[in-house]
């Protein structure tokens, strides 16, 4: 970014933000930008597509001798994936201003018990709790935000169009879920005898796929991405299972109709097995987002301009822009 | 045990034998033992007590002045655990002269590709394939044998007895099954277009459990204790899934109907799930094995004789005894 003659900052989760300061720098600024880290066997262009494009996107604007007049930014979001604290788009749901992800942020732990601020101290981030509020973005920072990002669906690729323009982010949540019972030996512990988080474990996956396909609709989706067992020996019968939960629907109603539908079997199941309902957690519950008319309609403009096909679509898949939608009118 | 005078020997794999030779040393010997090896979290008595147990009988003869006319001999078995590599009792197994062990363990790897060959090696034994054979027992080496173990199950303890002669010890089988599909994000991928491989799994661990209650009989068990996720992210659809599944019974037959009726289950699911059935490998699939009658005779005598109360019973989990009594006539 410095190559590039912008001035940058980092803030104290980690966001970095590289500024073209424009002509009217009082305005507020447009940004574009997106996240480098990936999920597991992702492939490459995950979030990375965005923050060299926006990089592009600067150098191609200053070679052509383009003067802006608001200030043009280009960032990139830390911790987007959920995979380590399963608190996805940490750096963007904290700049949108969430007090109870700074809450639970103060008291989050991975799975080897290492709390969110160790873990950011080990990483050379020296976080104080209080210094989170400081992530905060002011209201009027942005006047538009636009993140480029590979579809991770299908349709482009199937219907050979280039570009999809987005109109709407499904809104997605997640939840966690533990069952405990008493475990055992597979081979001594009789079939009346057990409770096996296992299989309970197992019959909530299946529920989640029922009450999906059950709504009717076809946007919405539910997935088990992960269900482990413990203690994970093929002669011990499963004393504990932990699922996690992803349901996504453009319609948010709908969608938390599956949610208590999942929490009501979670319920049921624990009761016919025999099994603990320990934990029930929803991690995240967010609404869906629209993108602004006029962003849409400067992106229409220029794909025609350039005689390049395009497809308006609904993204399923969501990212940082999700909760820069929060604050900001105008954003893709 | 060489504290106790025992001669001791180490086989090839790490079986450990100490061996106080009698008056008459040209006879079968008496051995006990067990193994040192145990699960997680299956407490400190699994195993252990079986060896401190032989130990403190040999202790006890010796103070006692006894001198024995066959040998008497502790055995400490290696890798009685099937965690790394999936086989469970390797070393009383090898010892039993499984000529297809032998042939397995010159190709088998544990989760990280490590083979048995380098793993051996890394722990100090130099194993060349060949070698196995020599751990190979003459059938003539042992007169009987007997393991002391802790029940694994419930009933002593709900009973309140102290002891339970073992009569029987029940089949055991275990499965590795592999389910793939194409994976792909849990946003972006809608429900008619997925694959996935944890459902799957989901469907097939309670196919386990609804053949084994189909079969109508208490002394059928099967269980899930494996069951893994690939990528294992919670916005990844799984594109792969592991399971291990273990089935035992006193009757063989029915046993093995239960494990064919599991198989044609990964089957239909596959076909109807759209995923790849990768693989479905029978493990082991042991025989029952029959205590003989004389030393069942033996321990009612020396039970009554010191007016301990004890129960005849089935051993439902499996020990190293299973594969020693391959060999030998008289064992518990």
């Amino acid at each position: 970014m410095k190559q590039l003659g912008l001035s940058v900052r980092e803030d104290a989760v980690g966001n970095i933000f590289g500024r073209w300061v424009g002509s009217e720098a009082e305005l507020g600024a447009v940004a574009t930008g997106s996240h480098v880290d990936a999920i597991p066997f992702s492939g490459k262009y995950d979030g990375v597509v965005g923050v060299l494009g926006a990089l592009e996107a600067i150098s191609v604007l200053q070679r052509s001798g383009f003067q802006p007049k608001r200030s043009l930014e280009v960032i990139m979001f830390t911790s987007e994936e959920p995979t380590r604290f399963g608190i996805s788009c940490l750096g963007s749901r904290l700049m949108a201003g969430s007090e109870e992800l700074v809450r639970s942020l103060k008291r989050t732990v991975d799975n080897h018990n290492v709390s969110f601020v160790d873990a950011a101290d080990s990483a050379g981030y020296k976080i104080h709790p209080d210094d989170l509020h400081n992530v905060f973005l002011n209201q009027d920072a942005y006047f538009a935000f636009i993140e480029l990002h590979i579809e991770q669906g299908p349709i482009l690729e199937k219907e050979g169009i280039p570009i999809g323009i987005v109109t709407a982010i499904a809104a997605p949540a997640s939840i966690k879920v533990e069952f405990e019972g008493n475990g055992g030996h597979a081979g001594a512990v009789l079939m009346p005898a057990r409770n096996d988080a296992g299989l309970a474990a197992a019959e909530l996956a299946l529920a989640v796929e029922k009450y999906v396909l059950e709504s009717g609709s076809i946007d919405t989706v539910g997935t088990v991405g992960i269900l482990q067992l413990h203690p994970g020996a093929i002669n011990s019968i499963p004393s504990k299972s932990h699922l996690e939960i992803d349901v996504r629907d453009i319609d948010e109603k709908r969608r938390n109709y599956v949610i208590e539908k999942v929490h009501k079997s979670a319920i049921d199941i624990s009761k016919i097995r025999g099994v603990e309902l320990s934990e029930f957690k929803i991690i995240n519950q967010d609404p869906p987002a629209l993108s602004d008319k006029s962003v849409i309609n400067a992106m229409e403009f220029a794909a025609k301009q350039l005689g390049l096909e395009y497809k308006l679509m609904i993204s399923r898949a969501y990212h940082d822009s999700l909760f820069m939608a929060r604050e900001y009118h105008q954003w893709v």
